[in-house]
This record gives structure tokens, C-alpha cells and sequence, in this order.
């Protein structure tokens, strides 16, 4: 017997005799006959059975002739089965995971992860998430960046302080990173353009909709920038590359000062920050005025930006940084940061001898450059319109859970 | 001004007017001229400056004419410039950056890693590694695999036990992974081929040149194969996308069984491993023997092999598993491993309640399965014919080592 066949080539094959391995979906006994559907990772195939089928979810190999039928799904059908089990069901799924909406509750499906996400409307937001960090990946591959891996245990908590986890390491007091920030600045130096693709850590008490206690941060930093509107300019391709037809990026994507987008909202000048129904009426704006679903929010006040944030030459007070609003909700931070060390020492102050091996870099010669970072998690519940960034996380760990 | 113009790309602008930008690599000073070699993300440039240079690893911008001079490197250099310093070098480099060597220790190079790393020569290994990891993803993209992103947090220390760093997590008792083995493993339930790259803990109290605390990891796990044979099959093409051009991957890797290759080295019959010395002659015979730089080493006895692990079942005793040597060293652990929900219930025995969360989906149906796992940073040291892997890492962490 030739090769296996994946369900989605069976009209390829009409009239032979073929080999189709994978999981029963469904069964649907008849009066003469049982109809299964074996689902692959390509799709389905429906197998014509006289007689008695296992149960869902065992997984089997089917040698049989792919016969034409138009009303079978793929217009193709598997006649004169061999039915081979190779490993059995010994429990029936948590739901059913044939039927085309998924009937169960969130809390269900992530304790029963390994058998949950097998259902194909799960499964297919990790395909969604996949492709997503292929184009992440490929568009900075074509721009000269290179791909870096840095610690993820770090020695000292000095980037933000709070909300990050302590680790014994050999005796030691340790901690995981919360971002990949110091690292990828340093390699800056290095490189020029790099990014990264990996496991960030915040210890959030908070058991919000949007906070993991891991997610995976697509982050990139590039040097020789003007400002912040070349790394805008690297951000909105790298969109492009991660909608996959899904949303459409604009070519020119609008933009609003900090300053004015709180004259639009109404608030009082010396607002810090934007608050989420800011945002969302941000957002509506920039799809009602620019038909866009992507907006930038400019020049952020230094006061609410990290330390290593570059202030507006021209404006001071205001920061040379952006977040990316899309449908309503923050999904990118970015923007340049201090590059002279003189700049360093002035705003660390005493705090500076605690920052040593992150001034390193710019004891050396660093350029002027800058980056961003987008939550992988985030940006595909984004896309589905999931209300819980949980649905986006094969495994998440947040302050209740930690299994499976 | 027009846009910066890369060093690699000079030749192309003869006679023109252009900017470049970078680090001052170095500077030759002679009677009446400067020659400043600038550094960039493409290679050098070769500035001939009227009076003095900024120090070394100073950042600037150049703009000149481009001269053909066919005694410069590339053939070109840059006349009439004028240069704008971007950032100041405040401290010389920790050694000379600009000799065709690393004028420097192994702990030098660690120690101040942010600015060392800017030595082309260190640099490239950095490139490499990067290129190596395309090629993983590229090929295994091209046979139908999903990539994925698994907890790097997890409850508890089951699949080895000691060399677990804990973590502090909400008040509860957690651990970094030793592996994404488990996740996998349920994925091929899900996806029936996945990968991932990613960060491996092992708090190994060793102090070697081959143990890091931190490694990358490059997973894959594939479902419906006949045997480990299927398995090697996909690593032998993924070997073969990760060399790039610096190393042959026969069409087809020869292989001995664990048994016969205690044959040929006079080893006595009930020795359950291999020891260093054992695979480096092992790794010779294939060389002379086969012409090949790879060897599979396969069937290793079960009592050497983690619980997961299929027996061979022509051979009981023997294995299902393999390891791939290269150069002397063990570079791949792979093999089948088991996938029927009784066989991991016998296996496990009164263990079994520990591991709930990964029997779930030997409970709903697995199919033949079977994986390996690539150490990045073994991989390139290797290619490198670097003797310590420290040498492949950017930012190695280790029993003494947490910093920068």
C-alpha cells in the first residue's frame, strides 16, 4: 500500500485505492450503513462503513477507494473501507468536537487543552497565530534585520520593578524577564535591526480578560532612525505581513498627537494618559474620518513613558513615542529611545550604578534607534474578535492557573 | 541629502554624492590624511579624512563622494567628506575591535558581551546561528508543520525531576521547563506536526563548556509515523535546510544500532550508554567509512531512555530512540515514542496521578508519534568548531554567569 493520502488531495485521487490515517470526527449511524467523517490535519474525509465504527476521536488508518459523490463533502467519499485502529479513545471528549460551534465554556476548553483545541475552530486561531509570526518574521528577514535570543532570567528586577517573578538560580536571587527591552538595545549596537520572538513574564495580580502571566512579545529595535517615524514606518509593514488578508493595513496609517487626540475627546489638557474609552473612541474616530482600523497615538507625555524614552525635541514634556490603536484597544507600544549616554546618566541619576551592564552598550557608541513590541496573544484575539485573550494561548498561565 | 546608502552597497555609487552611517571601526593616521574605516550592518567603508578622527566606536554619519580606488576595500572610498558625530564613545572598547582576530578571553568577550559582540568575527557566529534557525523553520514549514508557543512556566518537575530551577508563582510553588516534551506531544493531537523555537531551563550544577543554565531549543514532533525512522527522515532534511552551504548532509546518514556499535568498539555487550570517547570514535568510523560527518546511532537500550520512549518491539530491551552525532559529539536525541494510553499507564504505574494533564491526550486518542530536539547553541559551536558553547551564546547564563 502506497503512501498516506491527506483528506484534502483525496478529489486527486478519484477511482484508487488509497491510504487516509487519522482521528474518527463523527460517526452517523444509517439503516445499512455508518457514514465516518476521519478528520486529518488537511480536513475531513467521509469513510462509507457497513457495520459498527469506533468511537470518536480514536485514531485510525483507512485503506479504501476514493469514490466520486457529489453530495459528500469534497464531492468525494471512501468506499470499501479497511477500518485499522491504532490507538484507542478510553474517554469521550470534554464536548463534542464535531460539531461546528464550539459548546463549551472558556473555563472547559482550558482545562481540557490537549483534547479541546482539537476541535477545527480552535485549532484554526493557532493556525490564524502561526502565520501571523511567519509574517512578523519574513517582512524583518527582507528588511535586514537578524533574528536574536536573549536571557530569559535576568539578575536584577530594574526595567519596570513590579510584577516580576523570582527565580533561585544556584543559590541566588534571580528573575525572569519581563521583556527582551535591554537586550535588544544592546544588540542594536551589534546588528543594527534585530528582533526577537519569545516568552515574556509579568507577574499581574490582576485576572483581567487581558492579562497572561506569559505571552509571547514579538519585539523589534532598529538603529540610524530619524525619530519614531521610522520605526512607525517598519511597524505598519510588518502589519501587513501579519494581517494575512485578514484586515486591511493602510498604506499611509493615521496619525494623532497625544495632544490634540485629548482636544477631540474633550479632557483636560493635562490628562497623562488614555483611558480605555479613550481609546475606543479614538478608534472610531480614525475608521469614521480615515476608514482606517489602525491608528497611531503620538507623543505620548514623558511622564507616563519608561526612562529610556526620547523626548520631542520640539515639544518638551511630550515623548517621541507611539501606541497603535486597532479596533478600540492598545496593541503596540513603541518608540525611540535615548541613545547618548550622557542622556542615560541625566535620567537615571543615582539609580545609575544598578543600570551598569545596560549602559555598557551606550558607554560604546550607540545610534539613534528605536522599536517596538506586539503581544502575540493580543494581536490574534484581536483579529478573531475574541473578548479574552486566553482564547488566543494554547496553554495560558495567569493568577489561577498553571496546568495543564 | 538622499537616504543612507549600506557600505556593501557603495561600488554602486561611484562618482556620487552619498550618506553613509555607522561606528568608527578604526582609524590609520598618516602625514597629510586620516583613513576612517566605517562600520556597518553590511561591512566597511574606507573614509579619507583632511586632520583627526573621532575615536573608536564613535557613531557617524559620513557624507562624501564615492571614489573608485582600487587599492581601497570594496575598490572604493569616500573623499570630501563631511563627518557628524551621532554619539560619542565615552570609554575605549574592551580590546581592539578592528583586528582580523579576537584579541581576547573567553571571559572578556562574556563580560562586556554588548560591545564585544560588535567584532565582525564574533558578530558572524551570531548570523549564523540565525541562519540555522531559518532553515529549521523553512523546511519544516515546507512539510505541513505548525509552529507553537507552550508554557515556559509549569507545575511541577515530572519529566526529569532534579535540575529544575522553582519559581515563586502567586504564592505557589512553580518551575521553569526543561523542555516543551509534553506540550509536543499533545500538540501532535492537535496540529499532528508541530515545532518549536524556544528557551530550555536546566539548572545543571555543572560547569563545563557544554551546559548552559539557558539554551534554545528547537523542537519537532510528528504524528503518524511507522517508526523512528520517519523521524530521522525530517531531521536529516532540517539538518540539511540548517547548514547553509558550510557543512554535506548525505542524502542518506548512515546508521548503527546501539548494539553493534558496541560491537566495533570492543565494548562490553551490557554497557547501557556511550561514553564521550565512544562517539567520537564512532563519529570517525563513519567518517572513514562512510565519508559522512553525521552518524545515527540508534536503538539505545529503554533503561537509558526517558519513560516516553517505544521500545523496539523486535528487540525488546532496545529502543525506538537515536541520537545523531556529528563531529565527534552528540548533537540530536530523538526518537518514537509511545502513544497508546495503556502503554503509559503501565510504564508509569502508581506515578501515574502525577502525570494527569499529559495522559489527557493519550486519553482521547494519539496516533505513532515521535520527535527530536536540536540545542541551537550546541549546533552552531559545533559548525563553528567553537570548543566552548558559550562561544554560539549571545548572553550566556550559567552556574557563575547571570550578567549582562
Amino acid at each position: 500500500m502506497s503512501s498516506r493520502v491527506l483528506a484534502a488531495d483525496l478529489p486527486r485521487h478519484v477511482g484508487a485505492r488509497v491510504r487516509v490515517a487519522g482521528w474518527v470526527h463523527r460517526r452517523r449511524r444509517l439503516k445499512s450503513v455508518t457514514f465516518v467523517v476521519v478528520r486529518d490535519r488537511s480536513g475531513l474525509a467521509q469513510v462509507v462503513l457497513q457495520g459498527a465504527a469506533p468511537p470518536e476521536e480514536t485514531v485510525v488508518e483507512v485503506q479504501a477507494t476514493v469514490t466520486a459523490n457529489p453530495r459528500a463533502p469534497g464531492g468525494v467519499e471512501l468506499t470499501s473501507p479497511v477500518v485499522r485502529t491504532l490507538a484507542e479513545a478510553v474517554q469521550p471528549p470534554p464536548f463534542p468536537l464535531y460539531r461546528p460551534e464550539v459548546d463549551a465554556s472558556l473555563p472547559t476548553i482550558l482545562d481540557h487543552a490537549p483534547v479541546a483545541l482539537r476541535h477545527p475552530a480552535l485549532r484554526a486561531r493557532f493556525a490564524l497565530s502561526a502565520a501571523a509570526v511567519r509574517g512578523f518574521r519574513s517582512t524583518l528577514d527582507r528588511l535586514g534585520f537578524t533574528e536574536t535570543h536573549t536571557p530569559k532570567i535576568v539578575a536584577s528586577a530594574t526595567e519596570s520593578g513590579a510584577n516580576v517573578f523570582g527565580i533561585e538560580y544556584f543559590g541566588r536571587r534571580a528573575y525572569l524577564a519581563q521583556s527582551p527591552q535591554f537586550f535588544k538595545q544592546a544588540l542594536v549596537g551589534v546588528f543594527e535591526r534585530v528582533y526577537e520572538v519569545g516568552p515574556v513574564f509579568r507577574a499581574e495580580p490582576h485576572d483581567t480578560a487581558r492579562h497572561l502571566a506569559q505571552y509571547t512579545s514579538l519585539d523589534a529595535e532598529l538603529g540610524f532612525i530619524r525619530d519614531h517615524r521610522d520605526v512607525m514606518a517598519v511597524l505598519r509593514e510588518v502589519l501587513a505581513g501579519m494581517a494575512a488578508g485578514l484586515v486591511t493595513v493602510p498604506e499611509e496609517i493615521p496619525e494623532i498627537h497625544f495632544a490634540d487626540a485629548l482636544k477631540l475627546l474633550g479632557a483636560p489638557p493635562d490628562e497623562p494618559d488614555l483611558a480605555p474609552a479613550h481609546e475606543r473612541r479614538l478608534s472610531a474616530w480614525a475608521r469614521r474620518e480615515h476608514g482606517s482600523e489602525f491608528l497611531f497615538v503620538t507623543g505620548y507625555p514623558m511622564a507616563k513613558r519608561p526612562f529610556y524614552t526620547h523626548p520631542d525635541p520640539a515639544r518638551p514634556g511630550y515623548s517621541n513615542s507611539f501606541d497603535l490603536l486597532f479596533r478600540g484597544l492598545e496593541l503596540v507600544t513603541g518608540g525611540q529611545r535615548l541613545h547618548r549616554h550622557a542622556d542615560y546618566l541625566a535620567v537615571l541619576g543615582d539609580d545609575a550604578p544598578a543600570y551598569r551592564d545596560y549602559l555598557a552598550a551606550f558607554a560604546h557608541g550607540m545610534p539613534p534607534h528605536g522599536g517596538f513590541a506586539i503581544g502575540l496573544e493580543r494581536w490574534t484575539a484581536r483579529l478573531l474578535g475574541a473578548a479574552n485573550v486566553r482564547e488566543a494561548t494554547l496553554f495560558p498561565r495567569d493568577l489561577h492557573r498553571l496546568t495543564p
